[in-house]
């Protein structure tokens, strides 16, 4: 632990009141969603906005650079060659943040968040009335402020990026769309014949909606097998699902209960444990971590990957199904699924719909390849917005097979564009593609093919969940999302093990009962 | 509304600010005593003590004072004798509290914060292994600091008080000792005797205990009667009841269900809602109010008297009993309590014992009485700490007819002291009175005596609701308590009213069947 009064101490203290601040605004989200009474509303955002005014002064104030430079300093001259590296990786992502926040005009930070409020206000109304005329001109204009902040960024980037890429850079660091469009290529060439096999599929009965109780009492279940810990963590209901952590030691779980999805609340908890269990493993021993950035989740698609593991991987999995069937038939003294392997097909429904959150493991990946596209587009190729409706439609057809009737469904269903959120989408897709390579490694190091099945069939999640905490989650940001998939692996990411997995689990789908 | 960029205005804009730091501390208080995980705890008061820092900033900032003072000036140089009241009082209450903080070495009011949470510490400790000797030194630490802050206060008061009035008046603005002896004598005279008169009385049988969904659906069926908005309010469970407002549209109460005490939900639930309601119904409407002074709760004493009326003088009356003993049978489906009249006497227990919050309505300011002669004592009259005990239990013999046998159930019980918090014991017995007086001005409006149960028993608790909307909340800190008493019912605060109200349901409890 460096000396009390070193310039490294001083800097900690710093971080640790700025995450203080952060971590209060995330308690105020929290009680906002799941408890808040609704007048509650406007007072809360000034709340909010009070504390983000505060959070963005210490990130880039004059104190924080004067602090940063005098650690630098002293990692130079006392340490040298002999410095931690820790303390140079975590002083190396400071100084890159701080170059960010400081090269952007303050003007542009207020313009922006201004047109994000609106944006959202205006999306809200355009898509209840199926109106994309109404929203294109806030479109127009949070493009153009996006492609400004990224034209400010530039001098900040340690390398020649794009617009795109600048802006994707905090979602995903050092992703290139060159990467990008490698990557998503054999999504691309596959996912529609996969499709096509999978329209020959009868679709599985709708089973009975499930008493709200016992859809409680089975999560609870879960999270207890899972390793909750009730003196760490806590669940509630909000409008929508999530994950968030309010301390080093307070983490938070939401699920909410959908008429007619009556196994949506279960694997929504699957999804959002999964969150919560990345960031309760991120490393927190020492000085170089809690509140460093290397204490931070590495990138949303490692995030992603990690409640799609125990979603997708564990929960939708076969044997998942075969040990959870009678509990659900117990608790709900009947079997509406018709055994095991009907209750396992209920888990993966096939939903090549139009919705993007809605949609199954196999169509998933094209949602997002279609976003990706456009906002190329968008931000890069002069497409004027006025085509989006059309063009959105033509991609449907082309890589799903379908097509909207309305805007609603189509170009106006997600909320990101509606608050300029460009760069985001994609790490939903690598999130599936790092989940499936994190688990073909998992799978190796427990024994070989089959051996994660096993452990799930023997009730023994823990030794994947142990798999996990040894060698993904204490990593934080010392790699990038690339960089980790190819020291768990031993291989860089590619689609192919996302691939093989969802063709081999199709055929296991397929296959006669 | 003055004009944008006055003094006035630029105030407002300071003291919303300041109303926003003091709002998230309360929601992260109420998420603290309702959700939070125990693991989350020390984070939280990291981040609490972030808050206050802050708060105390700008309590006592040079900004505030040059703000206050352009404020003051404005209103002697622009409007002169045509100021607003309201604005003339805002302005008055802002300086007294500057001033107060002003007066205060910081070095103590640090020593304080330590001394305080010292003390707790160790109080929780001796408490636990009954052993006064522990304590006594945290104790004295604690006396010496009070003293030390009560001289350092003198300079701001505006009128000559003793050290134990200067440390009540953040709960009682413009008690003195003089006065409250002058309205405890009656008690110390007359309690007594009723209590010698209870004691003949037999305890009602306890009461089977209720399940804990049925206690949940009665108290909100008790809420809903009693204009409780979903849209403004939420209620939750913690360890110990309480009431917050975390915004001008955002209330929160909370109760617990205590195994073996089947009524106690329930009575929480109406006390809090009690104080709920008063919150509720401060003023709000313009911009002389929230988040002015005028726009607070303007003492405990009051805050208190509100929640003892809809507890005391509305869920424990026979008129209720008779109303609600139907919905508790059909609930339970058996009458454990005989009747109505069963069912009213275990709303009302007699329960003169050794414990102030088990106290029942007789004996409980008797507790109080005996709390605040020996605040005196030890801050003005130099009892020696060690006597305490001693002191103690003799005085409950002479107050009570009893004796404790541990100082866990006798000095040790409260946590006030343990905090250094002399002064704010009186409110509780304040509350009492002015709940009484209050009351017997509302019956006198709604049609004199009975008028109260009328409306009770009719199910119209609504017209008790307006009543105090109508004359008592709006008044904010325009007036002290007492003032309030005497505006509200046209004469000077007294302790007749609670004794007389004591007598008559006293005999009515003791009436045969």
């Amino acid at each position: 632990m460096p000396a009390a009064g070193s310039a490294f101490a001083q800097l900690h203290q710093y971080l640790h009141h700025t995450r203080l601040l952060g971590s209060i605004s995330s308690a105020l989200y929290y009680d906002q969603n799941t408890v808040m009474p609704a007048a509650g509303a406007a007072w809360r955002g000034d709340q909010l906005a009070l504390l983000a005014g505060q959070l963005h002064e210490r990130q880039s104030s004059a104190e924080f650079g004067d602090l940063l430079a005098a650690a630098e300093a002293e990692l130079g001259a006392e340490l040298g060659a002999d410095a931690p590296p820790e303390r140079r990786r975590n002083l190396e992502l400071l100084r890159l943040e701080l170059e960010r926040q400081r090269s952007l005009d303050p003007q542009l930070v207020q313009a922006l968040a201004k047109a994000q409020s609106r944006g959202n206000a205006i999306w809200q109304d355009a898509r209840a009335r199926n109106d994309f005329s109404a929203f294109a001109p806030a479109l127009l204009e949070l493009i153009a402020l996006r492609r400004q902040q990224a034209s400010q960024l530039v001098s900040a980037e340690p390398m020649a990026r794009s617009p795109w890429e600048i802006l994707a850079q905090p979602f995903e660091p050092d992703i290139s769309k060159t990467r990008l469009e490698q990557l998503f290529a054999p999504l691309k060439a596959e996912l529609p014949v996969l499709l096509e096999q999978v329209a020959a599929m009868g679709n599985p009965q709708p089973a009975a909606d499930l008493p709200e109780a016992l859809q409680e009492q089975l999560c609870a279940e879960l999270l207890d097998s899972w390793g909750y810990d009730p003196q760490r963590c806590q669940r509630a209901r909000s409008a929508h699902p999530f994950s968030c952590t309010l301390g080093p030691q307070d983490f938070r779980i939401t699920t909410r209960v959908v008429p007619g999805q009556p196994l949506s609340a279960f694997l929504a908890t699957a999804h959002e444990w999964g969150h919560s269990l990345y960031e309760q493993g991120l490393p927190r021993g020492d000085d170089h971590f809690f509140p460093w950035p290397l204490g931070e989740a590495t990138s949303m698609g490692v995030h992603e990957s990690q409640s799609l593991f125990w979603e997708c991987r564990v929960a939708r999995s076969q044997a998942f199904a075969e040990r959870w069937h009678p509990r659900f038939q117990a608790g709900l003294g009947a079997d509406p699924w018709g055994g095991a392997r009907g209750f396992w097909r209920s888990l993966n429904p096939p939903a090549p719909g139009l919705i993007r959150v809605e949609a199954d493991e196999l169509s998933y990946c094209l949602h997002i390849v279609l976003r990706f596209e456009l906002e190329l587009a968008l931000l890069e190729q002069d497409m004027p917005v006025e085509d989006l409706p059309q063009q959105w439609n033509q991609r449907m057809q082309e890589l799903l097979g379908i097509q909207p009737q309305t805007d609603s469904q189509g170009c106006l269903q997600d909320i990101h564009w509606a608050e300029g959120l460009f760069g985001y989408f994609p790490s939903y897709a690598l999130g599936h593609l790092i989940s499936a390579q994190l688990a073909e490694a998992m799978e190796t190091d427990l024994g070989g093919p089959g051996a994660i099945a096993g452990a799930i069939a023997a009730g023994q999640e823990e030794r994947l969940r142990s798999w996990l905490a040894m060698g993904v989650w204490p990593l934080g940001r010392a790699v990038n999302g690339e960089e980790l998939v190819r020291q768990v692996s031993g291989r860089p990411l590619s689609a192919e093990p996302f691939l093989q997995y969802l063709k081999f689990k199709l055929e296991l789908l397929q296959a006669p009962a």
